[in-house]
C-alpha cells in the first residue's frame, strides 16, 4: 500500500501559541460548529467544514497545542494509484 | 495508554460532495494557505490555521472525500491524566 500517512507537530512556540488560540476558538465553537471553521474559496466565498472534518481539526488542534505529534492515516481498505496519485498531487 | 484516536468518515453523499468542494478550495489554496482556511472566534474574529493543522485538514479532506475513513492518532508519547482529560471534554 502507498503510504499516505501525513505525520505533523508544531515546532516553534510560536506555532503552539497559534494552535492554543485555534483550540479555544474550537472549544467556544463546540455548539455551532457549522459557524465556526470555514474555508474562503477562490471567489472569496466562505465554504463550511463538513463535520468529520471539523471533528478532525478539532482534535488534531488539542494534540499539537499539547506538544504532540499526530499522524492522519486512511484505516479501511487499500488505494488505487489513481486515487494516490490525486491525493498526493 | 488512553485511546486518544478519533475516526471519521463520510457518512452521506452530501457530506461527500461537501468534502469534494472543500478539497477544491483547498487545492486552490495551495499557494497561499494563510488566506484560505480560518475560524472563527468568539468575536466573530478571523483566526488563521497554523501550517500543521492547514496540512492535516488538506489530507483528510482529500481521503475522506474518496470515501476513506481516516484516522487520527497522537504518535510519539504517552499522555498524562491531565492531558488526557483536557483532550477528551
Amino acid at each position: 500500500m502507498l503510504e499516505l500517512r501525513q505525520t505533523v507537530e508544531a515546532t516553534t512556540d510560536q506555532e503552539k501559541k497559534a494552535l492554543q488560540h485555534v483550540q479555544e476558538a474550537l472549544s467556544h465553537a463546540a455548539v455551532r460548529p457549522e459557524a465556526a471553521a470555514f474555508l474562503i474559496g477562490p471567489r472569496e466565498e466562505r465554504i463550511a467544514l463538513p463535520e468529520p472534518l471539523f471533528r478532525i481539526l478539532r482534535q488534531a488542534a488539542a494534540m499539537l497545542s499539547h506538544g504532540h505529534r499526530v499522524t492522519l492515516a486512511p484505516v479501511d481498505k487499500e488505494l488505487s494509484t489513481q486515487e494516490a496519485a490525486d491525493l498526493l498531487n
